[in-house]
């Protein structure tokens, strides 16, 4: 299977070693996705390198193209890419914008293309087993669910202050806690009020009213200091009407009628590899979707407003 | 000081323990606030018991009346006891509307009497101390807050099921947890937007837009497991920026410059033996104002609209 690479931000790497591990992968290239990237930095993928993704394809004939170009422009070669019926495996959020998403949802329904993206999160193995745990009713019915993304600021490219280029926190971080929401409680997004602040947003809050008015949180910050032990505080409480589970980092919590428990679990799924072999657990509905989400809770933060969730 | 006491529900008991250790403190007596308690839970009291509060003011003549009635009753016997000029200490919420607490304030500021309330929760050591060190600019600016409320619900009186005598789980609880964000923050609440359901509600989210764009939410349930090893999980993270901050239950943990370290503060004043000394960290103003918030939080989430709090 002929695999090509635009862009090498974000998940890029990551995507790259899982998808090495599938037998018949065939890396045929790579190339920047703009000229925001440095192009020096994709020779440790090991594989030709490109200045432009338009002449790659036109040369390689790719099946799959990996895209995970500056966060912005995503959308715009995914949907470059659907429209030469190649499939797309790609960085979140998957558009930039809702009409740009309206596009790439036409895209790739008329060419029929394989599509998914890097919603790695939903399968840290503590995420993927206390999701699974609820979806299959070990806490009764949800009720409740809080999220949390804190991640240590570091040093980050300077587009990350300009919103075409970065998207934004919450469609670029949130987007992650906005997934474990539908996957550990499977309901509907109804409304969002959303607040946030900075360029980049430092901080941001996003509040759901969910199918069932079930509400749900997420919270976002970038101030984790840089001498905490993990790049990342990721967590997420769901409270059901019999328990409640609370995932931190690596391990999960668990309080139900036969008392309390820690469980640090080790295996999940490779998205990526997945993705190849045709039976990744996450459907382009469900990208779509969760895209449509955090855009509109952007949109609701920039507003100012509490907006429906169509 | 002739102290008497309306009603034992609530932090009734709490309170009368910590004015126990206020030397000059003298017990008149104690009556029921409502035909909703039961008159001979009183006896532990060891005070006189009074079948009527009216006729106890009347015989007594008290300097402090400690009013913890049936929630909901709470304000309107305030009110009673204020034009009488008797000072004040009472259960939170102060008052169960925004009409019956325009009426507390104009009755406590014309008949200037010193007037507190069971915002006990704020001198819990954990959350005093941390708060301390917040207010003090140990993690920098405030940038956001989360706070939680989570209690086994146990068994309650019927009575919680009805609005009137409840006043709702937002008022009831999650003033508690507004009462941190002020206290944390120090900052004016701006707007907010709620979700609370069930009746008792079981489950509520309550975001707030505050001063200078920080968000801050609370959330609560009544779901915490009959197994768990305490009766609560109370909770608030408040994110700097030049550190974090979270209490959990008894203890915090810091992160900043310096590292991570863990801390279980032991020492924090006692507010019902402080209003005695006329020495409380609280003040009449700021109860108003968290009233304000919680009964204004309360109608965002009953109306499922976005309000301005003014």
């Amino acid at each position: 299977m002929k695999i090509c690479f635009i862009g090498s931000c974000g998940h890029a790497y990551r995507t790259y070693r899982e998808m090495q591990t599938c037998g018949d992968a065939e890396f045929v290239g790579i190339a920047p996705g703009s000229e925001h990237e440095d192009i020096d930095a994709l020779d440790r993928y090991g594989m030709p390198v490109y200045s432009s993704y338009e002449e790659m394809i036109c040369t390689t004939r790719p099946e799959v193209a990996v895209i995970s170009p500056v966060f912005g422009l995503t959308g715009k070669i995914a949907v470059y890419c659907a429209e030469r019926g190649i499939n797309v495996f790609c960085e979140k959020p998957v558009a930039s914008d809702l009409s740009e998403l309206r596009v790439l949802e036409k895209a790739v329904k008329e060419n029929n293309i394989h599509f998914s993206a890097m919603h790695f999160l939903r399968f840290t193995p503590s995420f993927y087993a206390a999701g699974k745990l609820v979806r299959e009713g070990g806490i009764g019915e949800v009720k409740l669910m809080t999220a949390q993304k804190s991640y240590k600021y570091g040093s980050r490219p300077e587009w990350y202050a300009d919103r075409g280029l970065y998207t934004g926190t919450i469609p670029w971080i949130g987007i992650h806690a906005i997934d474990w929401l539908y996957y550990f409680g499977q309901k509907k997004f109804l409304t969002v009020n959303a607040i946030h602040s900075g360029n980049p947003e430092m901080t941001a809050l996003c509040q759901f009213e969910l199918e069932g008015g079930v509400p749900a949180s997420v919270n976002l910050d970038y101030y984790r200091p840089g001498t905490a032990a993990t790049h990342g505080d990721d967590r997420i409480r769901v409270v059901g009407n019999e328990g409640v589970i609370e995932v931190f980092g690596d391990r999960y919590q668990l309080i139900n009628k036969d008392g309390e428990s820690t469980v640090y679990p080790t295996e999940a799924p490779l998205l990526a590899r997945d993705y190849l072999l045709g039976r990744e657990e996450l459907s382009a509905e469900e990208i779509f979707m969760l895209t449509r989400v955090a855009l509109i809770a952007r949109e609701s933060a920039d507003k100012k407003e509490k907006l429906r969730i169509e």
